[in-house]
């Protein structure tokens, strides 16, 4: 930590700060300019509890922590990435994993069809919502256990693993009988509760990024899951809100570069939240392959006009043929990345 | 609903638009300009559904929903004022509501002593919190119902009011049972689950806008608690995120005058968690009571240098004190304003 | 500044980290956890150059500076408030003042009616654009020359000060014929070549925050004039951008009292282009006044549906006098502050 | 236009309404449904004017614009893309452009040393500041005059194109007489009067995109300086400012694509300002060729860590070599794609 004290503090306030830092058990430095005080406190100890105290002192200006917050998803405690394994899937390896498939479950027929489709383009996961966070009560909300069961049979019939958004604590075990992946939708990142529910179970996760939330967040929400038991995370750009409304939301794309620097764990992009319009959606997968994300989760829909839920940002099954085609050869040059990283590595 | 048409659209096209607008339920009323077609949509039926669909047609450039998404908690629906009444205090009616107290409950003493403080300062409610959203995984979480028996003990001995937090749908009817209002995070306004059970109790709930929500979609986290059943809804402007990092959020002070304008349910204000320093509190605490807000909610600690949380944003009790004082005059000006629109009306 | 060092850096990379900020003529101060290296550096030199240079290299994680990086303009330099005089009125000072008038100066009529307006209701200063700011070239771009003339006779017949915008250096000085305040505005906060100019003028600079400036941001720029020469600035909040559209702007209110921590300039209020709509204006105004700003500047047109611009924002000549008696108690206990603020220092 | 007026207005209100829609020499079509009226206005007339006069009437709850408010740089004004030639080379066209070199001239070797090194790797234009927006008045400003003059001399050496920025309308004559691109800085892209003259030389323009601007706000700016004359306006996504704090700002890399669909001016990446970090540069990069940008302008310094600005965002001239072999497989599907793109139109 640094701390830095107010221009005019006494010596006795600034010793005060020194105190209160050793009563923490940090060692302190103290680094006296001509005009003002910084402190250092070195060691190890309750950093945040230490910091909130100095900040509530007056005559402290600024403490600032100087170590990452979290640790058991960084970087320096697992240098190299990991891969998520699910239905025999490895995310975040020598893979780009594509998922892809409807916003909602909505009958039997829509989601196999969906599942069929992303199928044979070659997909390996599909997704599908049976528990909707919807804006508004009036609007659709899902067909809960009933989707679950839908998504199982599809599941039977294509072999695609499968990912589904759990929306509540209550509702962890239940979703992670059906489900290879358990998705955690952008609203609900800093939902501590669910947080810590998901580290009870092994099912892998995957972490949507929060509309505000930083980077930093993100690894922290990562750190709750992993921290309570789960190792299986994957992080999921889709989007921060920003004062653009040309787009729904502004993918970060840089994110991702970040992530890769600051984390182990496999990092996906969705295009389709990021940009709410079908039309853009094919341009930012290409960048999201060319930045180096571990994989897409893209919505497609068999009849994206006749969708209950996001169809202006759906693909149609030829869209979506058409755009994996299209990422072919940008596939191909991340792949050569993955081999030339892991024989310098 | 209005509907624009992409330029250079074929009549075959601008039909098909009109004929699903039909589908959905609605009367079609076309305007034709010489460069472009819009469309209104006249009726009742399911206008999201039908705005998606519409969204997803290639033809379309944009859907507009011309009628606000919420219903029960619009001024429209009930033009005079709702009082939510706690513990025999009304909320949102002519006297100005003063909650105070920790960010946690730590331990009794600190909890009795913060209760007994702001009593005595004229605070109807002590805030404190036993279960705590926390950032990081490591920090303190909560007491939890330990937390909850003592807030129970502080209310014996002061006949303060209880507000709390509650973080999971699991907790809301054991919080209920301590707490005369229920407090929702800023991070869970919109967790839907969660606000399905708040609407199950017939508990005041306290909805904090969450950092990057719109005026409306704070209204639409409302509307779910009353759809679901309890009238009893509080909202809460406690800062916004932006770009701005003198402060620890922003506060949109002007929302309350927004939301006074398309809502009938009470608007408080948390001047500490919107600054995140205690010397900006009292002068944004002036500022909320001159706007119109119905109360306040300020975090207050015994000893803020060792407070578990939130210590630099906790006012001490003689702080507290000397705000209270100032504030004095301007909560005069306030009743005199309330009483003026009583009669007006 | 404070220097931390990348976990894993060698002894001699840490080292060249040190001759880097000694060759800047900054003593060093090395702490050393067990983790981690963080480097203090006192003194005084080129801090921007040498922050610059340590950001660059690969060792270093971050760089930080403690100092604020504004001198002139800060507490620290002056501790009184400054007074900002012109037209015989300290802005600053013990009085509230208030600017009102039109948008744009539209014609000889409009703009004299307004003045006669708003001096009726006790208005210190007209406010009237001559150059216009306008998004698109197809709008009106204002009266020019002309428009400065008829603020000059506006200012005959009442006596009242006149505040207009410059929007180029090379119009500075004609402005300054004309104008007793200079208004800078918010798109031009950052532009450097007009403020250097401004500093050659010795005329009242009233400059306002920018759409996605800082608060340290629009500091600096103050500094920019106050260095050249002028140490006639008075700041103005008037919202910045941020997700939220209900309002043209979010009032970052907390702002005001943020930056009389910080600086002994005046800070004014637009309640105006903060909401974007009439019906907010009297209530952010009353905020206003209670927060500390020392005046406000509101949009007043005597006929707001034939404005050329602005129209919606702007107050009605009744609503205008509406507000000011609403606003006189508010002034009244702000006065009373002032004083006590006075015998105290 | 499409107005909705406010809920119970009176028919005399509404016919108001539609008579001040008159006025403007519209078309008036009325939606009357069972809760609220919605008007269309059809026809030609002056639209912000008409606009902003009805949404100063208080019965009119919101008035919208439907069709763009610029022309000249639509896609439906010119379908094809434009190609603005400098130097002899095609922005927009068939080429990849590649611009690259230092924050700042600082002396003849460093820009020397920079021409000949980005040249040697493939750039065809050299980049460098002579005149800089420093938030500081206390940083250093730039060579000016003496700056431009060696932009001429690497010129005379390497044949490459020089593109550098104009900070006033008072500099453009001159700096167009060095330049063959003048960068307009982001917090300049709405510096009106600046674009007025831009739009008066005949020297390519290009506008970075400001901090806190729209999409359509950049595509307004642009509007300006073309109806002023110069059609020649390149756009530039370098990053806005959001609540992320772990990059310098964020790139908004969707609004190249959006771009794409709503103009034909050619839009470039700067990946350097984008992320503020040189190790996020080449993954960006790759991301911003893969999306679809005509170019990249990228900072280069032979000596980034004695750099006088930006080092810490500035590749070495080893790292730029290593970045420009790194994008060549992306820059060829990039070819492919366009070759395409010109076959199917």
């Amino acid at each position: 930590m640094i701390i830095s004290i107010k221009l005019h503090a006494t010596r006795a306030e600034i010793d005060a700060v020194c105190e209160r830092i050793a009563d923490f058990g940090y060692k302190v430095h103290s680094i006296e300019g001509e005009e003002r005080v910084v402190i250092g406190a070195v060691g190890t100890g309750d950093v945040t509890a230490c910091l909130e105290s100095l900040e509530a002192m007056p005559q402290v200006e600024k403490a600032v922590r100087i170590s990452a917050p979290y640790k058991f998803v960084s970087r320096e405690f697992r240098d190299s990435k990991t891969r998520v394994r699910a239905n025999g899937v490895d995310i975040g390896g020598d893979e780009f994993v594509m998922m892809a498939g409807p916003c909602s479950v909505e009958n039997e027929r829509q989601i196999l069809e969906s599942a069929h489709g992303v199928a044979a383009q070659g997909a390996q996961f599909l997704r599908g919502g049976a528990f909707k966070p919807r804006t508004s009560p009036y609007d659709f909300q899902g067909m809960e256990r009933e989707g679950l069961k839908l998504l199982r049979k599809a599941q039977e019939e294509t072999g695609l693993g499968i990912i589904t958004e759990v929306m509540s604590d209550r509702d962890v075990e239940m979703v992670a009988e059906y489900a290879d992946i358990l998705q955690i939708g952008a609203r609900n990142m800093q939902n501590f509760a669910l947080l810590k529910e998901l580290g009870k179970t092994s099912r892998p996760v995957m972490l949507k990024r929060g509309l505000s939330s930083t980077i930093k967040e993100l690894l922290m929400s990562a750190e709750y899951v992993v921290a309570h038991g789960n190792p299986n995370v994957i992080l999921c750009e889709r989007g921060i809100r920003t004062f653009e409304t040309a787009t729904r939301n502004t993918c970060d794309i840089t994110a991702i570069a970040v992530l890769n620097e600051l984390t182990h764990l496999p990092v996906m992009l969705d295009p389709s939240h990021a940009t709410g319009k079908r039309s853009l959606v094919p341009a930012l997968s290409r960048a999201g392959v060319a930045i180096g994300a571990d994989g897409l989760i893209v919505e497609v829909h068999p009849n994206p006009e006749k969708a209950m839920s996001d169809g202006a940002q759906s693909l149609s099954m030829p869209q979506f043929g058409a755009m994996m085609r299209e990422l072919k050869p940008y596939v191909e040059l991340w792949k050569a990345t993955r081999v030339e990283e892991a024989v310098t590595a």
